[in-house]
């Protein structure tokens, strides 16, 4: 189109100098709130301080800046194309897997030895917040290697290691996790894809994989697929699956690399965060596909589970990141935009947007799902963090509640990130709904979130049917312990006691609702204790969320007083304003968690029309 | 891409074959709970009946099902274009706008004298709800041009009826409504577009309109904006500005076109329903362009917002056709695509996912929405069309309803079908976010509706601070003695008396909340009297919605035991969902509603960061 004389701003439209997330913030989270300095005193952490967290922060912002942010748009536009059977991705692609590896962003978590800096989980997940919120579909592709070579670290054997480790560190090859299948999507247990085995040790594959991120693109040299197989005559359902690694090029005893009948069937065309690709891929079309079991035969869900509870929290991290940059995105319109008066004031000037008070609370709201959020991500990361180098029951206390907080970890920010984004639209007004600005970009790419990694409904079946009924509530006994104690701590602070008692009370029905709903399960109503379990884990996150706020206003609190005492204001009126407004939320929630309706149930297909 | 051989079926995706609304639900609105029969009591409406009503709709889902469906998907991807100037459009609006023109679409709501066919309203709307769940981009031209065109009859003069309406009522001219400027969106009182008049008796207009729906295309010979403008030296604000009627091409006495000086600036691009352009358009580059003025100088406002209030109820139309265009897409996907097995039975076959209960919560909300809305849209359109035929005290009580719910009725279903339309992505899962399947396209083309004809912060805004506090609430009682007929009826049906309680017990605080909200009003307290009215509107939405499912749900409870059982067993079950999962909401809402807080008053643009 042509320049339009219409609103415009060099800074709103130019994404490169935008602001897509609060470094004072993220500092704030780790240093004040989670005290990350704290791990030093494990030694596997100890070469780490303050100063050396800032630089890995400061250094994954600048790339992001410098790399990621400027192609945003490019690459929602120009999407990935499907040529001639291969898929072709934007050009900067190549020299982004690069830098991705040479700066050691996809595996710095791992030992010294491994080639990693032993990084904590919540200095990593912060770079994939940061990398997600300058431009999610960049950061995808190296976020799948890590997940792919954790499975190889994890399981594989040696020969195997030093085969494909090296190259998805460095970003010459990327990783991708294979499991779904046309006819097995959230029913992992159903896939069809299958491995015989050959005299030779490796397994002939044959089957179809669909939805695979990064499944096939021309950044890389390689593809090195984590693939789920079922090897033949293994037993049914989820107990007769394995898990493979299936290279595109498999490379021989010389390192040359050979065609593994590996085929790219095509590209799916999405809504959002489009410049990734994600293919549809072919394998044993020849009978000549090879792939190298990884762990026990039969045992592959097992595997595959520890990569996706950490893909679960990254699924967070990413989604609060896009959150993110469509906050600060509408923030910057509406410190720009001039519109109608202030209520109450009667000026020839139109107000700044951000005076009226309804614009306020669409910017609270986004906050408080933002950084709200983010605060869970890194209670979990520190968890992770913390099983890294305890032992014994303490270590299991870690697993557990990081077990128990993956399902709201990964939903909360995903589910109340559409709704983030969508109020950044608003925000924008007509704008917001035209290409022009970037909020739109985020609203279609936040939308993936609520589904892939497990969809909302598979998380609430998660929370309620398996994590918090597997011990009988005694993991949530402790999670509640630890809520307990943050209230008590906030009781004490005269300005939060009444959140305090708030949140406190909400606790106390939510644990009453569970309650109720385990009696069902314990009475066999599997369909009634079930059939609300996505409501209920939605009650939940509002609850551990008002957790985090509170959390956030202890310290916020603390350091008033001193200096940027306007970040920490700021931070306890996204407090109240996250127990005002979001925690009353709980009330209707709990009420018809706690109906005896089985409407959902009862109805049936005829019904419907 | 090429065909994938995933989950796929011709049926779903099939556009012109798949439903896109229930015949079925919209006659049994308009037959047994509107009773449109009733109307032909009135002489105006009195050569209609059941029989050529329904002529009408079937006339309207023929043309929709034949012409707009088949090109939903095409408008989307090849958006209009922007070339040497001018809009090119979808080759096929050309017949489609004849055929709106020669099928009587465009003005059937007229008197016999005035060409039209004295359709009630809760027709004419009914075949705009049909024409946008068949493909909403289609259906707005013919609707833009209704609206010009009603304004035009309403406050032109003879000469300027004979120059312009035939052929904006035969789909030969495009109709507009030119009121948005660069620094004037929601606050029109600050547009800047001029008007200079001359001994000629026209005006010479000067100045640029953006977000122009419509605003020029090639589809149609002549575009006719009905555009607002300031003469010069009229009072500054919204007491200044006038209407005119602005063509592309100026019809002299002849009736000859000449270029009137109106140039096409540019397209926006927009996120979605995309298949209507969106133009900048600017006047008066040469000093030549025309303006004819309309109605009283000054006065121009009071002319448009008589269109507004019409153009607000069809956005609702509107936002409900997306939904429910979403709602049967996402239905057929639910009955044809198996996943998982349901929670209790253990199969060797996977179930159709329409049997997780889940699955049927996330129908049900759809169609909660979807019927609620269309029911409230039928009791506005019901009452417009009531004012039309009545007189004295009864048309001032109709026109007072009408306007105390055209916020609700324009808004609810905007912001609900963004919900629903997600929900529909959501039902599909991975599948949802492609574009194989149509709903997110819905999801994509939904977002627009809370933005425009006035986003839902102006129309809270409009319910709060002027329609209910401008008569002291006189009309809001009325409202309510309406509802509680409703309720009183319902408390009668055993089945039903459950939810009339709790409709009433509903209706009562929200109306204390309305009396505390009022009183700050009236202690001058403005900012806190309106700084949470979009959620005093999403509230009252609520219960309006309730009332309405409460009046079919007494409808369907008296028809059950005869024939379609199945329907009107799936209408009291959506109505049990409204009560036991919507009408909850209301509960957080007066909670936060009822706060002392002002922090989104408070709170000041330096804590946002």
């Amino acid at each position: 189109m042509i320049i339009l004389s219409s609103y415009k701003s060099t800074k709103t439209l130019n994404q490169s100098f935008m602001k897509f997330y609060s470094k004072k913030n993220l500092h704030f989270l780790l240093h004040d709130v989670f005290q990350i300095e704290t791990l030093s005193q494990y030694p596997f952490f100890e070469e780490h301080n303050e100063e050396t967290y800032n630089m890995v922060l400061d250094a994954c912002t600048d790339l992001s800046t410098q790399k990621l942010r400027p192609i945003l748009t490019e690459m929602d536009r120009n999407a990935p194309d499907f040529v001639d059977g291969r898929i072709k991705v934007h050009p900067d692609m190549k020299d982004l897997m690069q830098a991705f590896g040479d700066g050691g962003w996809i595996n710095s978590p791992l030992s010294y030895e491994e080639g990693g800096q032993q990084m904590p989980y919540m200095i990593f997940n912060a770079t994939l917040f940061i990398f997600g919120a300058a431009n999610y579909s960049a950061s995808v592709y190296p976020f799948l290697s890590a997940g792919a070579s954790n499975l190889i670290r994890s399981f594989g054997t040696e020969a195997q290691k030093a085969s494909f480790l090296e190259n998805l560190y460095n970003g010459k090859w990327q990783g991708t996790m294979a499991l779904t299948e046309p006819d097995a999507g959230s029913s992992l247990g159903d896939i069809s894809t299958s491995a015989e085995p050959t005299e030779e040790g490796y397994y002939k594959i044959k089957g179809q994989k669909i939805f695979i991120s990064c499944g096939d693109h021309d950044g890389v040299e390689n593809i090195v697929h984590l693939m789920l197989a079922r090897i033949k005559g293994a037993p049914k359902g989820s107990k007769g699956i394995s898990l493979f690694i299936v290279p595109r090029l498999r490379p021989d005893a010389a390192g040359n690399l050979e065609y593994n009948d590996v085929t790219t069937g095509g590209i799916f065309h999405k809504m959002g965060y489009k410049g990734a690709p994600i293919a549809h891929i072919i394998t044993g079309e020849k009978d000549d596909c090879r792939g190298y079991l990884i762990g026990e035969a039969n045992k592959g869900l097992l595997c595959m589970f520890q990569m996706m509870n950490e893909a679960r929290i990254a699924v967070g991290f990413n989604a609060a990141s896009i959150a993110s940059a469509a906050y600060y995105a509408s923030l910057q319109y509406c410190r720009e935009r001039s519109q109608g008066r202030r209520v109450g004031t009667k000026s020839a000037e139109q107000s700044l947007i951000i005076e009226h008070a309804d614009v306020k609370r669409m910017l609270l709201f986004q906050r408080s799902v933002v950084e709200g959020s983010l605060s869970l991500l890194m209670e979990c990361s520190r968890y992770a963090d913390l099983v890294r180098v305890t032992t014994g029951e303490e270590q299991e206390r870690y697993e557990a509640l990081l077990g128990l907080l993956t399902p709201v970890a990964k939903s909360y920010p995903s589910e109340m990130g559409c709704l983030s984004t969508s109020t950044a639209i608003q925000c924008l007004g007509g704008y917001g709904f035209t290409e022009e600005f970037l909020p739109e970009h985020f609203y279609r790419e936040a939308r993936i979130h609520p589904i892939h990694e497990g969809t909302t409904a598979i998380h609430g079946m998660d929370l309620l049917g398996r994590k918090i009924a597997k011990d009988q509530g005694a993991t949530l006994r402790i999670l509640i312990a630890e809520i307990t104690e943050t209230i008590q701590k906030a009781a004490a602070v005269a300005s939060l006691q009444a959140h305090a008692t708030n949140l406190g009370t909400t606790l106390e029905k939510l644990v009453d609702t569970t309650m109720n709903l385990s009696m069902l399960g314990m009475q066999g109503k599997l369909e009634a204790f079930l059939s609300d379990a996505t409501l209920y884990l939605e009650t939940f996150g509002v609850v551990i969320i008002g957790w985090q706020w509170l959390k956030q206003g202890l310290v916020a609190s603390q350091k008033l007083d001193g200096t940027d005492d306007e970040f920490y204001q700021g931070k306890l009126y996204t407090m109240e304003y996250f127990f005002e407004y979001e925690l009353p939320k709980t009330r209707s929630l709990l009420k018809t968690l706690q109906s005896k309706t089985s409407v959902t149930v009862d109805i049936q297909d005829g019904h419907f029309d």
